[in-house]
């Protein structure tokens, strides 16, 4: 086993991922070729839809693959590194040094999910050999780095050459209610550009009267689609006119970032009072939680009237770390997950739009216990819950492989959304997805050779899981 | 790996469940010989003791398999289709459509526990070949629903005949505090019925005071079996009288079914003034609760009086989906998991009698994070405590395997109370236990070729488990 | 697979815990061989520092290996021993008396960590056959206990041996704040002694006034180190000068076992108000509650200045049962585990400190589902932060396999801590640390045979891991 030198990279190994013994792994490598040339549908996720607008080569290997990712800028602030000298908050950072401290820190990325998306990234779309990846702690950065900014003057390197490469058939953006959504337009007009760049329907900013600026965002959002009405119908009303202008503009989601899960549907004249008090500043803090819980529910009854599909992503505690926020921003690497109880939280709105035609509620976590005690059980028997797939810190192999076995026994493979990457570093899509499919290979196969499902059932699962449940799920 | 024609199907392979990896596998194979045929005993359960008295022809292949069994019909449900169209509080649905839906939602059970234990149900009783289950949604309902009508008339289908078949020794059932348990003293009185169905005491409805009718029923208990006693000195008169009862025909256990395990110890004059409030309809929320807590606590004390082996399913949000309660009734496939805080909530009752001579208290859970961190810990010091098996939506392969690792290495073998089927479907019985007891040999597999127990231990261990487990802790 | 008569032994076999599959087992053994050797560092744990000062021979096998150790006592207790009979609390228990209930009980140990240990400690340091450990149910149980007393006669069992022979190079004990340090002091001066014995500070019983005699604790706290201040001032300059005088004694860490993590950070008024009413008596059970969480605050800015390392504790309920507190004292065996909430609790500390130069905060947990939602996620970013190895019920080959999984995705290897034993048995470090390289080794070979890490960086992993973790986050 010492002949590594013979051996494929980590990356770019076939079996990569697929379970060790060999009888499940020969099934796990054929359950893979049905899928692993599919296109990638990303029904979720924060790349800007300018960026392909643009379409202008990207600055620097830094800039792209480092600085903005905070996946992988936690982790190196994690052993000391400040932020700033990644070029966080930074952008007289020098690019070369910041990426030093990179190549340095690189050992801290072994087995984690950052680190196999990297490899991934630098092996198959840059072309960088893993025996240099390999060197970049020991002296190997600078020859990367100049690999790497050599290719970026490339036109191929430009980012819809990429969105072609990558195989990217479908890639939501997630947007502010009141983006004009011109960006989008913009593609969906260009006949050059083939593929389907769709916003999302973002408005936690505007439903949670504790966030800094509400007030002023509530009257702008209501200045420019109220319609003239005023007070709590009003702003009902601009929200339902933002909504079918994202509809117009391809939307097929709205998203929801929540702390809890919390949902309440108070009387319309009580929402309406508490609307009024949060916009003279005279909430309390029980009552702006109350009426995001409110808004929660409205939104809800919004999907059912307009179809869009309802994302729902609790349980993190945003800015954990108050210093890095203030220093900056927001989505910076310290948004710490906490345990939620759905079962109570969204109970006011399956109990009155649980079997809505149409509606679709997909349910993320960062939790994981709530996968078999909470979702799976919910969504298999709701009709409008489906178990949205492994997020953030769980989107990993080991994780992933957690989430089948946590909720496939109680909700089979029907109820669940289909990969999501949620990523805004967009050259790390393919190797999320690839993770992906290799992960349900994995687990379709064990199951297959327990004998719990025919090794044909299993042909038919995975073009499923990979391919329809996305489009099924996203009305895609 | 493509000659699937040629192989057993997935219900009759005889590797099916077992350890993908040929050494395990091996060891697996032996020690479930072990056990395979050994008779099965089912110390909890919700078949009904009139089901043996009547031994009448089971209706038709829908009332049987699809219409009473929440696992099957809440998945289908899932998919859309309302729980009617399948026969649900729908006495007048056409039994053969009925099943056509079923069949054609029969993909949403792969990977499954019900998808399991009907595959097993399918072939082995009614000798439905597995290329034929395969083809349910694509055509083959019919010929199913045919064949299995043609066996429900042949009298070796009627329950009786079913229960000698199955190798049924010990069948508990769960009952009404006021049922006269008529039809369990007939089956005992019967000389042509040799096998022992136990009722078991649940009082759940009496003792909780927001129970829908609780005071009728209430006062219907104490008209019974108060003596004369009135408040709450009768009503505790009455309850001890009825459990008394139940134990003059057979029964082993009483069984509690609360949302959350909070137990509270009061005063009696306090309890006694709860009571009267409760009688009165004056008892707020939090009286109710506190009532149901410390009656919790009085079921407890009489355990270690009478000897009823106290078990305790807390956990699940009854009824999450009130249209559906009222249009369809209760145990209708809306029942959802919560959290549940076991150490500090049973504490009263392990205070007082945690060591108490010959009391059994087996805790069961549907938040599988108490296993490892509050049950194992406890059933690992106190005497009484029992680790109840893999309950509801867990009791399927992965999450049995879960439940093994994640308390064996805490509290060892000897504390767990050996497999429960809780089921209605009766049918369902020996294809959950062949399930179980093919864990339970892949679990010690994996311990013997990690060198962590011997072999020859481990062959004594699964009988003990499967066998020894449920007679000792359910004083059988 | 029957000849087990010459199979070697369970705790001899030389692939004893690593995986079963070839491929895996075969990287797990060469990984296993890099650190196998490696000297034993033990940077928290329970073995008092006088052990070594009086290096007295051991008294009898159940004094040495039963009474003292709650891991043994809980389980043989679960099944109806009293305990004293095993001789808890009870100094005049016929020491062979105890000894084979302890013999009878031996099966319960079956597929627990502690009767790994065990296998490990009879084996490996009393060099009892593993035929005859399998006779002690069966009348083995004299046999084992005259071949270990005679075994304690010889100065080679003393401790001062013992610990050379383990291979230990560090020792933490963990010492009350007011301990003289007079045996650590002996130590460090002995020529003839080379380990290194290390005091850590634990000062709960000093900061938690609703422990019993806290008022009376801390009056002696402040005569013998307040430098004649007085109230809360005087408290804290006490406090300082304790952890000033464990440093001066080689201390490197301070330990702080608390319910709950909940940290709160008051205005010096407050805390030093709540300090008087606690002081006088009058503090509400909130109060104290309150004065605790500000009190770990302190200690966080404590460490922050004098660099002891801050190691965090909770989520144990002690002394569960009363009744057997009353009788044998705390620590027998009924502390049970809660769920825990470490995002929020300890955020006040991460506020202010999280990336204070030079501070360690190492993050325990009984409650497994913290690990991937919340330390993972806090030590991938805060650099103070570092993930305590499995603790307690945790330390054992499926946990540990289960905390690696949680963890590594998001935070890698670079930020846990290594191995803890944390035990009061002495006897039992070499099994325990055994166990802990075994099962890294199988963790890391699986990522090599899934072809995540590379070999090589397997091998350089694993020395990391198991040798220079500890002595990084620890200081040493």
């Amino acid at each position: 086993m010492n002949q590594s030198v013979q051996e494929p990279s980590i990356a770019s190994h076939p079996d990569r991922l697929l379970p060790t013994e060999t009888g499940a792994r020969n099934v796990a490598r054929e359950l893979l070729a049905d899928v692993e040339n599919l296109p990638i549908i990303s029904p979720h996720g924060h790349v800007p839809a300018s960026l392909f607008v643009d379409d202008a080569a990207f600055p620097d290997p830094t800039a792209l693959l480092i600085t903005p990712d905070h996946y992988v800028t936690r982790l190196i602030h994690s052993s000391g590194i400040p932020l700033h000298d990644l070029g966080v908050g930074n952008p007289s950072v020098d690019s070369r040094e910041a990426w030093r401290r990179f190549a340095k820190a690189w050992p801290l990325f072994e087995g984690t999910a950052s680190g196999y998306w990297l490899r991934g990234e630098f092996e198959h779309i840059f072309d960088i050999p893993g025996s240099l990846i390999d060197l970049l702690p020991s002296g190997g950065g600078d020859a990367v780095y100049d690999a790497l900014t050599t290719k970026l003057t490339d036109p191929e390197f430009r980012p819809r050459q990429l969105f072609t490469g990558f195989g990217l058939e479908v890639l939501a953006t997630t947007d502010d209610p009141l983006d004009s959504l011109g960006d989008h337009a913009t593609l969906a007009a260009d006949p050059t550009f083939s593929g389907r760049v769709l916003p999302t329907f973002r408005p936690d900013a505007y439903l949670n009267p504790s966030q800094h600026g509400w007030q002023e965002r509530v009257s702008r959002l209501m200045d420019e689609a109220a319609e003239g009405l005023t007070g709590f119908a009003g702003y009902l009303r601009a929200l339902e006119n933002r909504r079918a202008h994202f509809i117009e503009h391809g939307a097929v989601s709205a998203d929801h970032g929540v702390r809890t899960p919390r949902t309440v549907r108070l009387e319309a004249q009580e929402a309406a009072s508490l609307f009024s008090r949060a916009q003279s500043g005279l909430a309390t803090a029980a009552d702006q939680e109350l009426f995001e819980a409110h808004m929660l529910y409205e939104m809800a009854r919004m999907s059912v009237e307009d179809g869009l599909v309802m994302t729902l992503h609790p349980g993190s505690f945003r800015n954990h770390h108050t210093p890095s926020l203030e220093r900056y921003g927001p989505d910076t690497g310290h948004d710490i997950p906490i345990a939620i109880n759905y079962t109570e939280g969204i109970r006011p709105i399956l109990q009155h739009f649980g079997d809505a035609e149409g509606f679709h509620l997909v349910l993320f976590t960062l939790d994981e216990t709530v996968l078999s005690r909470e979702i799976a059980p919910m969504a298999g028997f709701y009709p409008s819950v489906f178990i949205g797939a492994p997020w953030w810190f769980l989107d990993a192999p080991d994780a992933m492989l957690r989430f089948r076995s946590a909720i496939t026994e109680t909700a089979g493979f029907s109820r669940t959304s289909g990969f999501i990457d949620d990523t805004r570093a967009f050259c790390s899509i393919p190797a999320r997805h690839d993770a992906s499919r290799r992960i349900e290979a994995s687990f379709l196969a064990r199951l297959v050779t327990e004998h719990r499902i025919s090794e044909e059932r299993a042909h038919e699962l995975i073009v499923d899981i990979v391919d329809r449940a996305p489009r099924r799920v996203f009305k895609l």
